[in-house]
């Protein structure tokens, strides 16, 4: 009799996301009259910039006449896309990245989540607390959640970046700017954990979805501009941020051909595995996503990324002057569209989500969906509107909180 | 020290298709004048129709403006098209399926080689030989290829229809019409296997992404035509191949609501858990493909659709006379757009193929690539033009083989 994948039963029931959406659902059915201000999901809201809808028309129209359609593409992206990324990305910030080593995907979490695939069964994984749930989630459904799985606490008392692990884990994943923290790590900090990969043999999976987001100059975009991190680490990218592609779907994983590890058939190439990996079960993105994609490379392209990420962090320091008024406590938000804060009066997650949901009409992230060590603060996004988030925040400054503290 | 997934080493080096199109690649450098016509890869080679074209252009304005952009959307794909695929592809036909039983996808190679993830490794997984390589290929980077995996032996003298297993496997993978061989499975057949799957708790995964091409109103087209195959079966279909979606990227798979597995914390809905899998490791088909996907579903896609497969099956019913002309064996080809040849005077299929390619500069798949009992056996596909198609079969009309014949 069939047999199903046991690990599954260890995972909370529902993605985290899908549990906010139903309760906001629920919310919504009763009080149709509420205009709820979404600050939860860190979805984007402005459209598509003109260079990207451009080429997207221009793509369809060559799909449309036989002598310029394309079918099936290769499975690790178009080489007119992996050049681009290759030479703006990595290059022109002097960081030694070729085509080869880019593998275009479908978004992010397929392939953080598709990354374990290409890892054996016995390594020990250290994942953050709090943490970004794919993480958690795709390796509890890979290898249980009790034995393989050490969980690196990150706290307030040091910025929210994690501690130094006590046992040497063979797989660190590590998010910077951190979803859902907003920090950052400096280049020292990241210079730290990769050598501390290179001298256990450990791989870092370094996502870097919102590199875009970062304003201060010292703080490294790519763990790429690491010395030698090109022996150690995987690197996620994704357009979904800065260039709106959330309902569009594209990102990058990039591999570097140096990236070995030792199997029983000797020295193997994580680059040649994870080609294997895509190539046997992904088909590629869609051509013209990925032209659209290109776009974003464009002089214009890129001038428009940059309007988009300055329209974010507009939200962003609006949401910490407003907090800044009201006196609570906040990380994050200055190289990073994530605000976390603490949640007033020592409320637990869950209860500031109820309350703020119900008294300010405004939908935010309870930080225990992040992870035990997120329990009592909150996550809030500046990917809304100007006007939305102006709104939320006055919302939130007329709120009189206090009356709910547990204290009173 | 981070060590790999060990059963990669297991696999061949290169998935079937990449290899193929290296050879291809390295002959046309060598000879550049050539005029290759390929008919190897099921990729189809017809534009985008109209209707398409047209939702893909009003797709692309909405995601140009604020009120309308959409961003992530429903890891399940969106209602409107799951909706329209639940009435018009099933209930329409008298099968009962919801849209809450679908689920939208980027590619039916990506689902068939993810479904294993939601599956217990001590399964008995059976897989036909000759067959698709992904099904092989993802099983043996989740098992290994030692003692999960049961190859069922597909032989000429059966008309390459799969033999009964002589153990119990929990999992069976069945695609029909099939890929490689062209050929169909009656519904007497079939439901010999959904009953064997009834009375022996296995699960069946069944691939129809060929069916639009069944021109015999008597085969079924779906493994739902079957009396309660809802509790034994998973089908996945595609739009690649009858709407031309090969560089598009959309498909959908059927997991009926009344399909359970027993586990070891009670009966499991694989439903729920696939909900689970694609929520954790998957972010949606972009907006715009899937308002493709829904024009396909209009009176007029419907129309086009129709007429690229009567387009293709002429090419079909091309290959078949030609073949018949030369006095040569071949399966499939009638409710398929795959045409399984038997490679004239007992050659091999690699130095058919290296001999095709060299004589008459065509491309086509050798039947071993398929599997060991796909040795001595070549598949053709009906993707291509008419007039590359005719040319082809012209260029083989006129080849003396027979010179190269291991007889002589």
């Amino acid at each position: 009799m069939v047999q199903i994948n046991e690990y599954y039963s260890q995972l909370k029931e529902n993605y985290l996301f899908s549990s906010i959406a139903r309760r906001v659902e629920n919310f919504c059915a009763l009080h149709p009259q509420a205009d709820v201000i979404r600050l939860g999901i860190g979805d984007v809201t402005q459209p598509l910039t003109p260079s990207v809808i451009r080429a997207l028309h221009d793509a369809v129209d060559e799909m449309a006449v036989k002598e310029s359609f394309r079918g099936y593409g290769p499975e690790q992206g178009y080489a007119f896309l992996r050049e681009k990324i290759a030479e703006i990305d990595y290059r022109q910030r002097g960081i030694n990245i070729s085509a080869g080593e880019i593998f275009i995907s479908d978004g992010s979490k397929s392939d953080t989540g598709n990354i374990g695939d290409i890892l054996g069964e016995d390594n020990i994984v250290a994942i953050t607390n709090p943490v970004y749930p794919v993480y958690l989630d795709s390796n509890i459904m890979r290898v249980g959640k009790y034995t393989k799985i050490v969980l690196v606490s990150c706290r307030e008392e040091n910025g929210f970046l994690p501690e130094r692990p006590s046992l040497h884990p063979d797989v660190i994943y590590l998010c910077y700017p951190n979803n859902p923290t907003g920090t950052v790590m400096s280049k020292t900090q990241l210079e730290w954990w990769v050598r501390y990969a290179l001298d256990n043999g450990s791989l870092i999976l370094f996502d870097a979805a919102y590199e875009a987001f970062i304003r201060d100059r010292k703080i490294p975009r790519s763990i790429f501009e690491i010395d030698r991190a090109e022996h150690c680490a995987i690197e996620f990218r994704s357009f979904s941020k800065n260039a709106g592609f959330t309902g569009l779907r594209c990102s990058y994983t990039v591999v570097p051909k140096a990236l070995k590890a030792r199997s029983s058939v000797g020295e193997i190439s994580i680059n040649s595995l994870w080609n294997r990996r895509q190539s046997t079960k992904f088909n590629g993105t869609p051509y013209i996503v990925q032209k659209a994609a290109e776009a974003v490379y464009s002089p214009e392209g890129q001038a428009e990324v940059r309007e988009t990420v300055t329209y974010y962090m507009h939200n962003a320091d609006m949401i910490r002057a407003g907090l800044t008024g009201k006196g609570w406590k906040f990380f994050g938000g200055e190289n990073s569209p994530y605000i976390w804060l603490k949640c007033p009066g020592g409320m637990d997650s869950w209860t500031f989500f109820d309350r703020l949901l119900e008294e300010c009409h405004i939908v935010g992230t309870p930080g225990v969906g992040f992870g035990i060590r997120g329990e009592g603060y909150f996550r809030l996004t500046a990917f809304n509107s100007h006007e939305k988030t102006a709104e939320a925040i006055e919302r939130i400054r007329g709120w009189d909180e206090s009356k709910f503290f547990r204290e009173q």
